[in-house]
């Protein structure tokens, strides 16, 4: 269990799921009628773009679930980057189950490691500053574990897991009471929980500094803006950035002082990193 | 059940899910705390940017799985294009219920509707030309009925559902017997499916026309070379193209007299379409 | 809940299973491409042959769970013996949902009322003796709930529900200890549970006689056999006989005496009921 | 996997709920008590009659599930017909774990085995006619994909795996259009998709045939009727019959030129293949 | 599997479910930070407290569900009885591994040990008795294939499984008829099946007497009234108790005559045995 | 949704697992074979013994899930105290469907109506002070969700929800590493999260305190102690107490000066609140 690893309770649902809705009831029609029941060989794992790798856990368990009698070794490591032509790992056994595996296993290989490597590419992009780059809630259905997994592969860190890890108050939230109030309650009714204020304003700001949070979300502020809220906060209280952030901005965003810049894009807009399973 | 919605069987498993691993243990930590437990409110779902919206049926399901005292009605259907800035359809109910559900809710939405969005970009790109847009196996574990219909919501097609509908022979199928036997296999095996072939060369092409396929999906071509192909093959077959595909050639792929067009991107590449839930 | 309906827990989970095996990952192809998504209707379920009806509540499911817009209302109950052209009942709705519905729904139906139809005729077989016809263990994987209810519309009984509900000692039982000590053992784990003892000949039913079980099981002896072994038992223990069991049979075996006569056929071997769902 | 393996995430999941429903709560009440925790030993699965043997890999996952220390080895596979009394294979390690497993893993054996059986009864009537037997969507609830993998076995061919594979245009399908029209609309909304069209009457033939599906399938014809259909299509379309085939008619039937021929009763009405397991 | 085991499915399924709800999304924040990935250590698990051992089976699941790298070994076996300070077994992998699964373990080992400990007590308060401990169904959702087995571990034996394996009738159910009306329709209905009355007083048990049931339960008597009972039914039926039942009353319940005494607090409200896993 | 409930997805999957292993496989053979199928009653809440009621949401989900037709009628809220003998709510509808449920949902209510029970229990006997009650990871396997909303419910706070929303270090996590490098380490892992450590004496505490985690959690030390521990804290860091806590000693340790006092027990080893359904 690497540091960069899912939980092996998620991956298992995962590729149960991924592999039922792939094989269906009669399972993979071409491999059964053109690959000889007693063939074997082996598949290599293949870059065909430079990036980062991640996923390789859920790949795995996707052969150990078609068929126990396929061996997977892997020549990387979830968080390694690797360049285009690089050879990831190798699977031997049952040609009919490699290849009935093999898109389930790309597709989560693949989506894995595009968000691993768009991360990276964040996290580059703020190379130098103090600023660390966080996932949001902004998951795909279902694959939040391992999507947050590959986040960390990618040199990011991980925002709340979910609904009931930590507070967050947000504008929707404020309809009822001030965020003085918000704050206190939210203190009261989760004692030793993290308590995030998200601030749209440098009205906002300076009204969350008085709230006493532990974390300050900024939202969709420009990187001067960003600057006036951390000078405003005087080191008081960390802050967060997130809207408006992309490959083009975010070192701006960094350097205007922000201690986590949130990106939904990581997960949630991730193009795949172009992997293949090339047989020989 | 629209033509463009997926099973509800699918639905209610992926949200169900996706609820779950939002929610956590305690529930929305944040809600709880601060909006009075019978403050009653209107969220409107909005369009930030134009796109195609796909997915409803699942947001919906996820209040009603989360609260069935929230309603949801929609101004607008799967399939239906939107310009920035348009209201979707209002949520009305408790609001710590429309709170909790609301980042599912939009998690799914704007997915689904970002598949769409891009598949409608792929099929405008090839307007007037008699080539279909298809979308592939290449989708997200867990998600592939619901990115299915979203394909469909976009005025793309549906390729193969799994490995167990229709017969697709490719190069690393060949190691044990020729294109010619092994169409005649998959004909055997899997009498009245369709039996597609992928061809990488024109001597490839020539091969698969006499092996007389229902399909011929031409891999990794120029569109030149698709020309190629389908003059070479006469008619006899319908083509299909994929490999290097994406909005700049698509075009091209097309007016060099493709059937189809397969695009992987357009459920493992598509960023999602930026909508919100704006409550009132 | 009528005497002879499954738990609902039961048929909620089976037709969970069932749906999703038939709609696959688009869902209905035929009734998207052909049917207007706005066309409601109404179809018959008409009995195709005579027989008993069994698995009504299972068929309401089905509807239930695809689109909540069907309602269904039958005219007869599980236990209704029906001729052949006689209504069921009658679903009213959506199309496209009737149909997509429709083949599930008779499965359930068809497969359930075959199985109350044949235990009907078994029944109706030893109608005058005191004998009960029971079913067993022998049923088909998962639909163990549905057919034991099916069997009680049937005018069967129940035996064992499962492994855990009773002891039955069998000859495979038999290695390591004598029938009388393995009952007391039996006894002795688990006082206050039915004991029962299968019996292969009558030296075995004297020595059971001995052990006083609670019940003893007469497998594959002829009718002349079991009217000795009942004699032997001289009624102070129940007698059920099992194996050899047929139409022709049965009746010389509940005539012999048996309190029961347990049929495996019933559960394993019964053709469907043939019914069918009219649109008009 | 051999040809005619069900997929393993199938054969799993019928496994888990089989087991599940009859170990109960408890467990083996029988074996707990009569069978000392240390004895092991050996059955053998035998033929009690002829048949076709299928399910082999269910039943032995049965054993793996409820104790990975039984091992199985068949003497045969799935696909092999066996004479009354043959071994088919052989279990062996702790009796109590192997009594457990025991009615689990027949009950699963003996009803693939009875589909196989019967399939190939179907098959062996139409020997030398070019007619192939195919299943239909009419299986049991849950137990699909084993069932069609028994078809195979039996020689038989797969139809349809479920609603989303293909089109099929019936009756109940043509209330708001033509036959023409549905076929067309078919073709439009799923391209490169088989469409086949069910016909009732020679008129309905003549009326498919102008709309040039993939395949018609004759319903409910008498011999010479389908003989007259056949000739009427000319050889442009494949034949399928389906309705009132039985094994006294089946090779009518096929004689008739039908190409296939569909047998709903060789899964929703096959007798068990009687195979039992006897401890040594 | 051993005569105090639950079953293996249904130990699996809790396994599952139980380190589900603790690793959360993001595995064990800890362990990942602050134990190096190859550390290797081995545990020790050790009662803090003397007692009863039950939950081996599903403690040693826990560690093989989240890593099989682990290995568990027990030096004590469930029902064993154990003194404060003994090493139970131990467990030897990566630390990380060990220290995300023991939370789980122990919870499910302490559990089921607190459920074995306090049957233990109550088996011993009526030692010399002829009457046996049974539990009931008031067991913790979820966890009552575990608890039973437990209770059987500290010397106890299984009353009903579930609703559906004997018939238990109460005062709620005579609302419509007469006790031996009662009697006499579960007889009629399941034929073959353990028919229990409950009784609240003398008058009762002698109705219940003359209606011939399997079992009396006498229900919140003292224990001179059982004794009365008792007398009344003259051996003709055994006699169960419960209601009022602690440990300082059950030996007179014992003492007057009672077969049985059912003891809910064995399942519903057993404290845990303080165990730990120590780490070397 | 109240402060106090459970997340419905949680108590949806809770309630199905309770309800199948209650019904089995043939439902409540005592209300099928004694209560008419059309009786319509109903049944009354009532406490046996005063306490805190918790867990009525999953009761009214038990009678939901078995019969919609049963209504659900609560005067009582989860948190509130009851005393012995109040009512706390109806249920309405088929006497079947109510017996069949009662159990289940007993089950369900009397357990979190316990564990809220005990804890305001603790709760009350730190009245005064500025100490909060919280709960630990010590749930009952696959009831965390409900038994922390319980915890809630009586009063109680909840600490970590499982191994993913915080950092704990306790001692077995030091094997490698001083106290300083782990939370240094855990701060650069899991930053914007809360780092816990547990010091079992006054030098680990020194210890912690330079090393500036959130919270220190002071493990089995006497109240003494604690007041020591922290006056070296000197308020920069709150502290929270476990170990050897129980209704005696936890006032002393609240008047020590602790923060939060953490209590295993509410969730292990809290015996049920006694309830009972009253049929009318």
């Amino acid at each position: 269990m690497s540091d960069v690893d899912p939980p092996m309770t998620a991956v298992r649902a995962v590729v149960h799921a991924a592999l039922d809705e792939d094989l269906g009831t009669l399972g993979d029609l071409t491999s059964i009628a053109v690959v000889p029941e007693d063939a074997r060989g082996t598949g290599r794992f293949v870059a065909r773009r430079a990036g980062v790798i991640a996923g390789t856990s859920a790949a795995t368990e996707v052969f150990r679930q078609l068929d126990a009698a396929v061996t997977v070794r892997w020549s990387v490591a979830d968080g390694d980057g690797v360049d285009a032509g690089a050879e990831l790992g190798r699977v031997e056994g049952p040609v009919r189950s490699i290849l009935g595996a093999e898109r389930t296993a790309l597709n989560l290989l693949c989506h894995c490691s595009g968000v691993a490597t768009l991360t990276r590419r964040f996290v580059d992009a703020v190379a130098g500053t103090p600023a660390r780059i966080r996932d949001t809630r902004k998951t795909l259905p279902g694959l939040r574990a391992l999507e947050k997994a590959a986040v960390r592969a990618g040199g990011g860190f991980n925002h709340r897991e979910c609904l009931s890890d930590a507070v967050l108050i947000k504008d929707n939230h404020l309809a009822h009471m001030s965020l003085a109030e918000a704050v206190e309650r939210a203190r009261s009714s989760w004692p030793g929980r993290i308590v995030e204020v998200e601030c749209d304003s440098l009205d906002q700001v300076a009204e969350a500094k008085a709230a006493r949070p532990d974390l300050v979300l900024v939202d969709n502020m420009s990187p001067s803006g960003v600057r006036e809220a951390v000078a405003a906060l005087g080191g008081a209280v960390p802050v967060e950035v997130s809207g408006g952030v992309d490959l083009d901005t975010v070192r701006a965003y960094a350097e205007a002082g922000a201690d986590f810049v949130s990106v939904g894009a990581v997960t949630h807009s991730a193009p795949i990193l172009d992997l293949a399973l090339d047989l020989e």
